[in-house]
């Protein structure tokens, strides 16, 4: 059993595994005559093979129990999967490097602060969709198309908040 | 100058323009287990012309006067232009069907009821991003990439709120 305690969540720490897409951090300019901010291309959203397409959805999840046991992660080979909250949010991310084998030293356990979003990049492993405290709403981009586009690969994990 | 009223936003009525993102409307079907319920593939993300690619920002707004003026309605002919809230935000939406003239009577305005996102479809008329009450952030998907995917039309629009 793997105990990992989630750390907050930042870009840097979260760079091997894909993007955070939150308006504090980004590159921005203004448009529509400066009454608009735009925060610009947060996230590189990977649509990969034959026929892929990207998917907007909504994903309503209901809250774990922490902490959380975690007995398997996946992965999209062909894909980024991006996930945002829609009410403020918080969620935990449990992930790993892409690769054929999960390494348990560099798996990660992060917390959002609400305000944050994130893209797994194509390949990444993680946890399914972990939401806190009460349901939750999050707006979701990722690949549809034909192809195998989820591997499961068992592991034993327990996650405590800090 | 063309007065119009803001009609409460539906998915039919807003079909000729593109899709209501909503997860009260939607297909879904359950995954993780039965802990998420998926909304599924809301709206047509379009990504033409070469070199195109999906986007993911975040578009912080200043709220709009009402009743609002509309003297400008763009259009974006490489790509379907996402919306959607992150905080509950209600915004107006001024629009008018792809072609190259805009026929006067075929515009339309709605509200959104805080809950819904919007797809522009490549090619709709629409006008900039207008959140009503205060400072807004949405999430937003569009097309990036090289091309002249934005144009500009004058018009005279008055909208008011029902």
């Amino acid at each position: 059993m793997l105990n990992l305690k989630a750390q907050p969540l930042t870009p840097e720490a979260f760079e091997p595994f894909g993007d955070v897409i939150d308006s504090r951090s980004a590159n921005s300019f203004p448009i529509n005559g400066g009454r608009t901010q735009r925060y610009h291309d947060l996230a590189s959203v990977e649509i990969l093979g034959d026929g892929g397409r990207p998917l907007i959805s909504i994903f309503v999840s209901q809250p774990v129990q922490v902490p959380l046991a975690v007995d398997c992660l996946e992965r999209h080979p062909l894909g980024s999967q991006a996930f945002i909250p829609l009410h403020g949010e918080q969620f935990l991310i449990v992930v790993a490097p892409p690769g054929d084998a999960i390494d348990p030293q560099s798996v990660r356990a992060f917390i959002t602060d609400g305000h944050q979003g994130i893209n797994y990049r194509a390949g990444t492993w993680h946890a399914v969709h972990s939401v806190l405290d009460h349901e939750g709403e999050f707006l979701v981009v990722d690949r549809g198309g034909p192809g195998h586009n989820c591997d499961e690969k068992p592991v034993e994990i327990l996650v405590n908040l800090e």
